[in-house]
């Protein structure tokens, strides 16, 4: 621990938070760097671990089955409606943790920092990570702080790492679906993607739609509590519903059917994307998951995922069929049946 | 586990990589995204928690105390006598964790690509992350891919995340030296910078120095094996023996004397030192690690880092000593004394 009445002089300069700027020294592993660390992330997200001022951070671990899960962060721009990189970060990695119907218990954090970043930029991703981190439970243990030269970044990247423990007798995977279960999804699909887009490009309904950005572990926990029979949980980031269910179609070689009329869309984002020439199905969520399981067991987890705060808009939206091609189908509102292929282009860039 | 059998002709086109370069599309989510997942990365790591293809790995845990550590590395150039970043990332990381005392288990690997790099030089760096985690036997078990616009980055920044096991009885912390202690390091100094500096500014000497990039993991089984006693663990990286030894002195409120006959330094390292202007004290170093031990024990460590390849080069440089001011001291070859403060600005950007 850290013996703060010890420190030199030198060493607990400030920096200057409101006018100050990275430099490339930040990241150069002296007095400088030292100064950012304790300044701004040991103070954030203050916790016995990083107060140790090791290079890595230490815990009990336990007898069971444990998941790691790891995922950079490059969104643009930084800070937009419901969240910004930060936020992102933090929930993004408890997310992936949390797919395996895993507890998060600990998060590691590394940026790459442009030079030229204003440190009040920082300062307020660092507070919005901290605040996220808290509100979620999981402290950040560890982590990392590179610098690279102007031109060579694009002001923050931050890389999240999570680890967490899987419950006994939970067995969550992409490949566990079978034809009869049902799928559901967790709320309105889109508001991520829309939210940011609206926002890089300074689109007028902006103000409307924000990031559903948020931590889904204490949802997953009360959904695998009651049904302990979940096959699948994935959050649908990047290459939205679509993208993540033609994955999990192909892992667990089968095929599924979705009906365009149970789809929870809001109607603000079904109409930025018609305006945007987007398609809902592959627009990024950060605060939404899909889940599978046997159809006796759909109405029960429907109840339970409604009941939560982060499920209210929940419903059923497809089923899992059999299908050599492991195609995923829906039925449209007119009643025809289209393929909901892979994304195979880059629809929206940089998106988390 | 991927049936490969059942595969999407669509899903497996072969990707280009003697031609090919990075699309944003590799990194949108969709198709493109997975192609270079299952051509690239998990083909190279090649291991069933990547088989899986969740974007989380799961394994057993067990009852004792567990480290965690994280880095993200921006080296450049890319390729350096001695290595690459993709070694680095894996060798760091790994580095890491064991200077806890820990034994590696898993990594995770993130990706951030700009925009236009080569496939074959992200094959060459996958491969040889490949290469070195096998050696290490320490595997990849999950990851993660982003790309960014040409411009927005610099080819490829890769952030590895470790964790290990801390065997039963060991309690290595930067805090615990204590005066009366030695302090060893185990092998010659500033290889590391001085190989990446060479070949960034294509000096004639650039073919002599080679990087020292390497895993410890093995060398410190050896050591706390014999010498449980060892308080203090730390590989000297970005901002060399210096700033470690500074770090070390603030955490454990203690002064330290080096002496400068015992440094172990390459001549050829000493005289591009002296022809760039450098320290070789602030010169990083990827494949050294510095141990503090009580005085008894210090021949003994001695030795048995010696009897190690990695180690074959470690000495015994200085005491750790009673100072309210935490001073880096060194008594130089002609009788002096002389502080080695931080290094307050960055002596070699971008260096791991």
């Amino acid at each position: 621990m850290l013996n703060k009445s010890k420190v030199k002089p030198g060493y607990t300069r400030k920096l200057d938070f409101k006018q100050g700027h990275i430099e490339m020294a930040h990241g150069g592993g002296g007095r400088a760097m030292a100064q950012l660390i304790q300044q701004l992330f040991v103070n954030a997200f203050d916790n016995e671990f990083l107060h140790s001022m090791n290079d890595q951070a230490c815990f009990p671990s336990s007898n069971g089955r444990m998941v790691m899960s790891t995922d950079s962060h490059v969104v643009t721009p930084l800070f937009f409606p419901g969240g910004d990189i930060g936020s992102l970060a933090v929930n993004g990695t408890i997310n992936d943790i949390a797919m395996a119907g895993a507890k998060p218990c600990y998060l590691a954090a590394s940026f790459i920092l442009e030079e030229g970043l204003p440190l009040a930029d920082l300062q307020r991703i660092v507070d919005s990570m901290a605040t996220t981190a808290q509100t979620a439970g999981v402290p950040i243990v560890t982590g990392d702080t590179k610098v690279v030269e102007k031109g060579s970044g694009d002001g923050v990247f931050i890389t999240t790492t999570g680890i967490g423990m899987v419950p006994e007798g939970i067995h969550i995977s992409a490949e566990k679906a079978r034809p009869g279960d049902k799928i559901l999804v967790s709320g309105t699909l889109g508001d991520h993607g829309i939210a940011v887009m609206a926002s890089r490009e300074n689109l007028s309904f902006q103000t409307s739609i924000i990031s559903d950005t948020a931590a889904l572990h204490d949802l997953v926990a009360a959904m695998i509590a009651t049904v302990p029979t979940i096959r699948v949980l994935r959050d649908p980031t990047r290459g939205g519903l679509a993208s993540t269910l033609n994955e999990i179609a192909q892992q667990s070689s089968v095929g599924m059917m979705l009906y365009e009329n149970n789809l929870p869309i809001r109607e603000q984002v079904q109409a930025a994307c018609e305006f945007l020439g987007l398609d809902p199905l592959y627009i990024a969520n950060e605060g939404k998951l899909i889940a599978i399981c046997p159809a006796k067991d759909a109405e029960n987890l429907l109840r339970i995922m409604q009941n939560h705060p982060l499920g209210q808009n929940a419903a059923i939206i497809g089923d899992v069929i059999d299908d050599a091609h492991c195609f995923v189908q829906m039925q449209t509102q007119l009643g025809g049946n289209r393929v909901i292929d892979w994304l195979s282009g880059e629809q929206l860039p940089r998106i988390c």
